[in-house]
């Protein structure tokens, strides 16, 4: 952690499906109010100019479909103590919706994604990195009832992205990606052993 | 943690070569005197009866090789706040050495070993699974240097016990076992956040 920095990051990565949103949410619940949370989602490019039906087809698991650059610049902000304004995501337009978010700096700032360890420039800011492993099947069957019930997304067009793209995007970008991780928490959000060490490691550190 | 239990066991498991021993003395040294650690190798069965030649060449990477009731029976009185008299094991002569080793039971039981977590009684007995993740090629140099330079063994007969046992065993018993980790700490005794959380949570759990 750099000097001058006034909030710690905690990164944590993982596949679709393998629970790292839930383990987010319970660490930001956890910390009472210390806490900002932001998924990397937020950052996904906006392109209102390619129709819909291209849209759709795009690739979701590659890091370029991330504005990297504007993501990297607010993290920064917010590490200063400083606020922003961050984009938020409509997963069933695929665009960026109207309104964006300002959010307050936090003694905590936990961000989460599934290429949050494959961009060099995001790990680099990141002081405690957490990777998210749960099987295949598992984060399939997750993502199936996900996308199906929350996203308004049909059977056919989940199981033709996963195969399509999400599946060879995992094994290409982030299961290597775990490699940069400083822990690595089997089966996701509700595992209790790995929660309570890593919430007890974050209030340690906001105490010092 | 069963409510008559005297002291908390941490379980270390990977594979060999992973630097689950140098984690294992970190948080030894780590717990000022509140810690117990011993190594799982301390169990190898003892058989005198085998000529040398046959024992060297016996599969030391298989749960059979090891007294698991011996273990099992002795990690229980130590848990009940017993003391016990462990054997030893030497690696030259691949037999238990004639002096056994009287300890007492302390807060934290930190055992450590290959095939710990391929055992579901011991497995039973654990607080908390830390499973140390390295590299295959990392950890056979390692093991390389180790039984060469510590244990009086020729470079030939490590490479060939490897590639006969050591890795057919790992990827048979140890790398499954993973799946009963609480955490997977990555590139093993040298992850200096991994060892930060691990001893804060022990710290914790025996304050309360």
């Amino acid at each position: 952690m750099k000097t001058d920095q006034k909030s710690i990051v905690i990164g944590i990565c993982g596949g679709t499906g393998s629970g790292k949103t839930t383990l987010a949410k319970r660490l930001y619940d956890a910390l009472d109010g210390n806490a900002l949370l932001i998924g990397m989602d937020c950052y996904y490019k906006h392109c209102p100019e390619i129709p819909f039906e291209k849209r759709v087809k795009a690739n979701y698991d590659h890091p370029d479909a991330f504005d990297v650059d504007l993501m990297l610049s607010q993290l920064k902000e917010l590490k200063a103590g400083k606020s922003v304004t961050h984009p938020t995501y409509d997963f069933s337009t695929y665009l960026r919706k109207d309104e964006w978010k300002k959010v307050q700096p936090k003694p905590v700032i936990i961000i989460e994604g599934i290429l949050l360890f494959a961009v060099p420039e995001i790990v680099d800011e990141l002081d405690i990195k957490i990777y998210v492993d749960t099987d295949a099947d598992v984060r399939i069957l997750r993502r199936i009832m996900r996308d199906v019930n929350e996203r308004g997304r049909s059977l056919e067009s989940v199981v033709s992205q996963y195969l399509e793209t999400a599946k060879p995007m995992h094994e290409y970008f982030i299961e290597p990606s775990k490699r940069c991780a400083d822990i690595i928490v089997p089966e996701g959000g509700r595992n209790e052993v790995a929660f309570d060490m890593i919430a007890g490691a974050i209030r340690r550190k906001i105490k010092n």
